[in-house]
């Protein structure tokens, strides 16, 4: 029997374990919700209490494992399995969660940034399988990146390459990214900035079709939202995907030219803003990159659904191969 | 005897051709000026002919090569040996460079672009000695840049990765780049920007100290000229100077988010600018990336001299090893 692969994936509201199998199938997951009250200790153990269950009930041993692969959101340094800062939980600094994981377990333990983690996924399973360099994008609330370069992740000096969300693109601008920089990709073009550039509108005295309550709190304007303004034709929810998909282009473009990749696949919740959102952003790319691209090059949708971050996570122990 | 390295390096005024020794000096060159008014036969006749008449000279064999490397600007096509256009060659379209030459030796030949092999010359015998992962960029008219990957070039899928000069970095800027998009790097921080530039700013009323002649052609404002004013303390020039700063800063920023390096070494003409420059370019950079800089990194200037162009070429054969 080819071995189990096992995935981890650390989320802002979720935290998803996944048995997968080397075709990159969901053999069996279980999702709990409650691992951002945890200690730092707490959730390593959490997690390894989740795969020795998770095999148990399979009937498998840990033997049966190649590996096993997390993702967690942030600034990671690869080499030595660390957490230096993430957003989803809270105190985690300079955490050594591999090797905390790593004690309960004979077979290898990697800890990965989750966007690079997707990107892999994509890569052995998805979109991007039997491309050899490719960039995977993930736009949603923040923006992250993973960089496969001759079919292994790119991750740089300390493990943070692809940081495309925080490269600036406008830096002029009013809108200010987590980072604390201004007109970043991510300041500008993702899940966060859409607030700003709903009040921004409507202040500006643009009339949304979105039926919205007196007092509307408009830190409450999400991808959802403005999905369904796209669907009733609300020109403030059209022009702000419109105005993401300009920067995004951008963004697609300076990758594109920074490192000549045959492919770059694009997910995440805002995708979710279907042809409308797609075909500006390859408009804008399209645009700019004119008779630059002389090779075969696709920007295309990912290809594993919403459990891209435990296949993704578990993909990573296939690394080891 | 270690094998010698022979370097050709193609620019917009010089054809330079050199022996070169596996320490990185250089043991006897050439230089052509009449190059550029040649057909695409007639240049790889010339450098062909450069090659065994200072292999000759030198009383050395074609077997004492241990390969040929040439830099040419533009976009090359590496994996073909194919220069698929360059602004310093009129009429050069998709011309096999590599095989015209490689039809005259039975050592290997290799065909890059200049800025590829600039930065494998800084890595092997300059500022990168020592490092896996590195950006090198030269600015000057134009800007170019090479990246080492795991002590490797990283050339991308066709071979125009590195292009960091086509990078969008002011989308709103009314200066144009020789690529036809508007504000990329390239357009608004280096020698093409800068007669646009001082027009700008004498028209805006700005006063210059610089004693220039009635009726003064704004296009021969280069970076010559505001080194002097820099010298002689004119705020038009240092002003400009702060702009390209500002710009070439951002795009580090972006470099460095993109691909997490521990080195970026800077080479090129503007670099004549010296301190009041590069602490400007740092000063950006170190705003930007703050506390997200995790493992020592460092930006400097490049350590080989003016013979970087052929000595960069010379050293692409050394990938070969």
């Amino acid at each position: 029997m080819k071995k189990i692969l096992c995935g981890v994936d650390i989320g802002g509201t979720k935290l998803s374990t996944a048995l997968v199998r080397q075709d990159g199938t969901v053999l069996d997951k279980c999702i709990d919700c409650d691992h951002v009250d945890k200690t730092e200790i707490q959730l390593a153990e959490q997690i390894s209490g989740n795969i020795i269950r998770l095999l148990d009930k399979n009937k498998l041993a840990e033997t049966d494992l190649l590996g096993i692969g997390i993702g967690c959101a942030g600034h990671i340094r690869f080499r030595d399995g660390v957490i230096i800062t993430t957003s989803n939980l809270k105190g985690f600094k300079e955490y050594p969660l591999r090797d905390a994981v790593q004690a309960h377990f004979s077979v290898p333990v990697i800890l990965d940034n989750d966007a690079n983690a997707q990107a892999f996924g994509e890569f052995k399973f998805g979109a991007g399988k039997g491309v050899e360099n490719m960039v995977f994008l993930t736009i949603s609330t923040g923006i992250g990146a993973g960089i496969i370069i001759n079919n292994r992740l790119y991750r740089g000096y300390t493990g943070t390459a692809g940081e495309f969300g925080h490269t600036i693109v406008e830096p002029g601008s009013g809108l200010k990214c987590t980072c604390g920089n201004h007109g970043c990709l991510m300041a500008v073009a993702c899940g966060m900035a859409l607030p700003h550039l709903f009040r921004e509108k409507i202040e500006a005295g643009e009339k949304t079709r979105l039926d919205l309550p007196a007092g509307f709190d408009y830190s409450m304007v999400d991808g959802k939202l403005l999905k369904q303004g796209l669907e009733e034709n609300d020109p403030v929810s059209k022009a702000i995907i419109l105005d993401s998909g300009y920067y995004v282009g951008i963004g697609l473009y300076n990758i594109f030219q920074a490192l000549n990749p045959q492919l770059i696949v694009l997910g995440g919740g805002l995708l979710s803003w279907g042809d409308f959102y797609l075909n500006h952003i390859r408009k804008i790319f399209y645009e700019r990159a004119r008779d630059m691209i002389f090779d075969p090059f696709e920007i295309v949708i990912s290809k594993i659904g919403s459990d891209v971050g435990v296949i993704g996570a578990a993909s990573l122990t296939l690394e080891l191969c």
